[in-house]
């Protein structure tokens, strides 16, 4: 069997030397006539899939290692009767934490002691945002859930969700929802000026999810007003052709990194191998945690004397400090227009392995249960 | 024996249980009653020591467990045989941490890869300087020294001296000089418009010797025009009065704290602890190191997989993060003049426990022989 994969997926050998050859190719240049025999291709999100690619291939199972399809042309290939899978979800902890670790920073500038005390609206809450309400529902903060879709199908279950007018009275609202157009609930500008009007200097607005949902129009004339909020981007309109200006304006801008831990990636390649083995009939032996490699940081201990804010703050920052990537992007955005779409993109393609916090060993001597209870919240491996 | 101390010097007991009684007092409030039966007063900088408080008590031997000596009359104080003794140098190594904090910010914000290729001028080459100097150097920064009076006296000796304008080009010039005003060298308004002119936003300036070093006036008027440099202040003019605007206009801001780690504090306690075992005769058994609570951070453990620059920056930053204070004092800029200069204080007054990097072990498994030698430099606790 011969699979013709992107070279950017980690792990490739690892997960699927066993099914047969594996030919890697730059995912950007992949051609019809490199995958003209194989039995399986997978890609990435800069692979574009569909006949252009495939027709007259022997193809039978494509696979991306990510959670977007936008470059996958499905319905072609269900007509052809070639097997898909994609994997939803792989990186919802790493944008989760990526949350975490702003949370954390705002709750430093304000002073605040207990990060808990900020009440979080969480928009679209599916693979990311469900997996941030459970964190933060453990770790005791007030989350409020706005997903209409939802809220809609599952009209008699337990889950509580809320208006997005109601969610924008948070003192957090962060923003996971897929960029979606003409359908109920179209979240392209979902966030315009009605909305930014409401919101005050008191609160932090997050988008995580997609540039589009939040008019950039919109924000830019908020954020030249008084009482504007603070604004901490990850996803922006017309990527990687950003507007330097709101990079200005924000407290907080990441060049769409949210998801990019190392285990979020190797968790993509992981969900393509099992759906492969399950396409092939062969039963799955591999798991992530086999292959990841030690981690830079491996341990943290504290004593009795540990605050838990501080040893919380300590850890998610000694973990990740999202202000690393701040800084590399504000520095990427002096030059020209194209010098500042090819920096955007390439601070992707060159990032640096980020681990998540389940990397990290933590010690905790004689400290108390609830610190305990709140680093398994956040997912450290704990050590008593 | 009795004894009356400022109830704020730290570890009274511990050092000076065996001398005799011990009484503690505000030291704010501290009067002739209070120590007219003392044969030894152990002060802190609020407390003002001359006739009004010592005349005709039969105290013999006044410490204060402070750097400075302002608030001491010290020729009174010799003129009637009455022993003094400070604690020059106790909290330079705080001090020293402090500003190697900031610069890994400003080498993040940067984004340099490596942060020893920044020159530092360092301007004031004392206990502090020259402790700052030390480890820059073996950390491998190009380092400028600025101190005249040094100079002038040393004029054989094998260190190289900078004229100020000399020290101004470097990257990072940080000031760490006395205030002087009627004098050879006078420090005050040292930096002032013409020197801050020749400053370009590529330059950071750290102030953490005295506020009134730097003329605030010119400070403003340059930090609103173009080009202006990136300014670091824990010294301001008028403490606790400080200019709120001048908080908005600079980097980072933090309120007088870069000596206020717990072990410059205690040492503070331990060097009068010294003079006196001397003044009486009698022999020093106690250290600091004895009296030390455990840390709240214990221990890092870093892998092979480390990146020098990373696993420094964490470690770092996991001590010590100036941003707290910062965020801290600026919180606290709100309210009218007299809140602000009520919160300033407390900020000092109620100041977290802070500990030096001393105080952490770090593991370093399979770490380059360099990256040992750096943590060594900064004054980690070594584990190989
Ligand atoms: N920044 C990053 O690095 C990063 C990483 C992963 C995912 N993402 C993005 O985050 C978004 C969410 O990812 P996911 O994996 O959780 O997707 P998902 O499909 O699992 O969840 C999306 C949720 O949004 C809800 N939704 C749709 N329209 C809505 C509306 N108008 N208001 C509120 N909720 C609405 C859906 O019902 C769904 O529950 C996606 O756009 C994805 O591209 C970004
Ligand atoms: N921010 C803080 O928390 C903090 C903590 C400790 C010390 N300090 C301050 O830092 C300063 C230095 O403290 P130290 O213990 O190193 O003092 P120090 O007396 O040991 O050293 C001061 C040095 O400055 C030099 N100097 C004097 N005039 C100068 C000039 N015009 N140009 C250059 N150098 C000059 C002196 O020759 C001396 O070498 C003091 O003002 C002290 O109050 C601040």
């Amino acid at each position: 069997m011969l699979i013709v994969a992107d070279e950017n997926i980690p792990l490739l050998d690892s997960f699927f030397g066993d099914f047969g050859e594996i030919r890697q190719v730059s995912g950007r240049t992949m051609t019809a006539s490199d995958v003209r025999d194989a039995d399986v291709v997978l890609v990435r999100s800069v692979t574009r899939v569909g006949p252009e690619l495939l027709e007259g291939s022997r193809v039978r199972f494509v696979g991306t290692a990510t959670i977007g399809t936008d470059h996958v042309d499905r319905d072609w290939l269900e007509q052809k009767g070639i097997r898909f899978s994609a994997a939803p979800g792989c990186n919802a902890n790493s944008v989760a934490e990526y949350v975490l670790g702003v949370l954390s920073l705002h709750a430093e500038r304000r002073a605040l002691e207990d990060w808990t005390r900020l009440s979080v609206g969480i928009v679209g809450v599916g693979n990311v945002g469900g997996e941030l309400a459970h964190k933060l529902e453990r770790l005791g903060f007030e989350v409020r859930l706005c997903d209409p879709p939802r809220a809609e199908r599952e009209e008699d279950g337990d889950q509580e969700f809320v208006s997005l007018d109601e969610a924008l009275q948070c003192d957090v609202i962060t923003l996971h929802t897929p960029l979606t157009r003409d359908q109920a609930h179209a979240t392209y500008h979902l966030v315009g000026e009605r909305q930014l009007a409401s919101l005050t200097e008191d609160q932090l607005l997050i988008n995580a999810g997609r540039g589009e949902v939040i008019d950039t129009g919109a924000l830019r004339a908020r954020l030249a007003q008084a009482n504007a909020p603070v604004v901490a981007l990850d996803v922006w309109e017309r990527e990687p052709r950003i507007d330097p200006e709101l990079v200005d304006q924000v407290w907080l801008a990441t060049p769409h990194i949210a998801g990019y831990s190392l285990e979020g990636k190797v968790q993509g390649t992981e969900m393509i191998y099992q759906a492969l083995s399950g396409y092939l009939g062969l039963p799955v032996r591999k798991k992530t945690g086999q292959f990841l490699p030690e981690p830079a940081l491996s341990k943290v201990s504290f004593t009795s004397a540990a605050d838990e804010d501080d040893a919380i703050r300590i850890s998610l920052r000694a973990c990740y400090d999202p202000r690393q990537d701040d800084a590399r992007l504000r520095v990427a955005m002096r030059g020209s227009a194209e010098e500042r779409a090819a920096a955007f993109d390439r601070l992707r393609r060159d990032y640096p392995v980020r681990r998540e916090c389940s990397s990290l060993k933590v010690q905790l001597k004689g400290t108390s249960k609830s610190l305990q209870d709140s680093f398994r919240a956040i997912g450290f491996k704990l050590k008593i």
